[in-house]
């Protein structure tokens, strides 16, 4: 029933395996014996828990250790790891026994997710945490890539906001100084100043809510916080 | 107050820092301002997750993964993680703002724990992941092989009925074969044998129970389950 776990190896990594039993080891369910991943997907849940870890601390420079935990979590949750393994074709590779096989084992998203850590932490045991980290960091690209512009994707006024609350600064203030325009053609500038200093900032635009994000947008450029790289490593 | 962050690494490490200021940013608390160390913590917890799991793997070659993750939470609790700082003087580096200083912040469990998890986070990023490792292990040494020992401790016919039952076999049985010597000092002979084959061992004791453990030992040696070492990698 199983593919040869080397194919799925080749797919992934530049040499085979040192120890290809670790990696069938990897994808055996334990309702297939004693010898099963349950073991190494306890150390693969550590390994990936790290490496996405560090990726988030760099590619999310703003944010904070609990916006960091749950940024992780929806990364690592089972859901995604299923996910993952299904990119992999791994249900394909599983060795599951007769019950599990009947149930359609290889399509369970706990049993596809937990494979898919077991994996990682065999390929760990291999190669070494460079290599592994490598494969993770390939495999993850495109939910990092997401997640850092989702939070640019944030608003203006919410980072500014947390820029100023991680340095224990008081919030700004936002003053419209003026609408212009027809009624179905508002303009409004918005005037958005720092409470404890003279940084300001004007913004522009078709709506009282516009303007301020635009005045949020421009005074967080002027501290060096638009990128957020202004704030602890 | 607080002595220079480069004597502690002088006895941590075997070269200085290459970023000081991530050392320092691992010892500042977030009462004493913006850069502070809880995404550190965010990565020395994950860091240490990964090097205690993967050392408890080997160390532990007979323990599941529910076994695997009690004896981690243990050695990474809040406790443990403050008894390595105090180990390590780790207060006398703490950056506090001026309310924990007065509050006796640089002894708070809480306080040190994080410094501490916060402290390897910043020496992964300086120097590495081999590195790091290293030092976490030789930390660790104690309690690692501390969390070993304690394992064999467990007594044989716990550790033959863990054997078994990993390889979906079924339980040992126990006969007392004979009783002799006076009621004050008497001498129990104990028959182990498998209901599955024909494997079985005799074992002597001033009890019964003495003699079963002393039956078991034999048996799991004679299973090749002594020392563990025939189980699930």
């Amino acid at each position: 029933m199983s593919t040869d776990p080397q194919r799925l190896l080749a797919r992934l990594l530049a040499r085979p395996a040192n120890h290809p039993e670790l990696i069938v080891q990897a994808l055996t369910h334990r309702s297939a014996g004693p010898d099963n991943n349950e073991r190494l997907e306890f150390l693969g849940d550590a390994l990936l828990g790290l490496v996405i870890a560090e990726e988030l601390l760099e590619r999310l420079p703003a944010a904070d250790e609990g916006e960091l935990s749950r940024r992780r979590a929806a990364l690592v949750n089972q859901d995604a790891l299923a996910a993952m393994a299904r990119g992999l074709q791994l249900g394909d590779y599983l060795r599951l026994g007769a019950g599990e096989l009947r149930t359609g084992g290889h399509t369970r998203d706990s049993i596809l997710a937990d494979a898919f850590e077991a994996l990682l932490g065999a390929i760990y045991l291999d190669q070494g945490f460079a290599v592994v980290r490598e494969l993770v960091l390939n495999l993850y690209a495109e939910a990092l890539a997401e997640a850092a512009s989702s939070l640019m994707r944030k608003d203006a006024k919410t980072r500014l906001q947390e820029w100023l609350q991680a340095r224990r600064r008081g919030l700004p203030e936002y003053d419209v100084l003026g609408v212009s325009g027809e009624q179905h053609a508002q303009q409004f500038t918005v005037c958005c100043r720092l409470t404890d200093s003279e940084a300001s900032a004007i913004g522009e635009g078709s709506s009282r809510r516009r303007a301020e994000q635009q005045a949020a947008e421009t005074l967080l450029a002027l501290l060096g916080g638009a990128d957020s790289s202004a704030s602890p490593a």
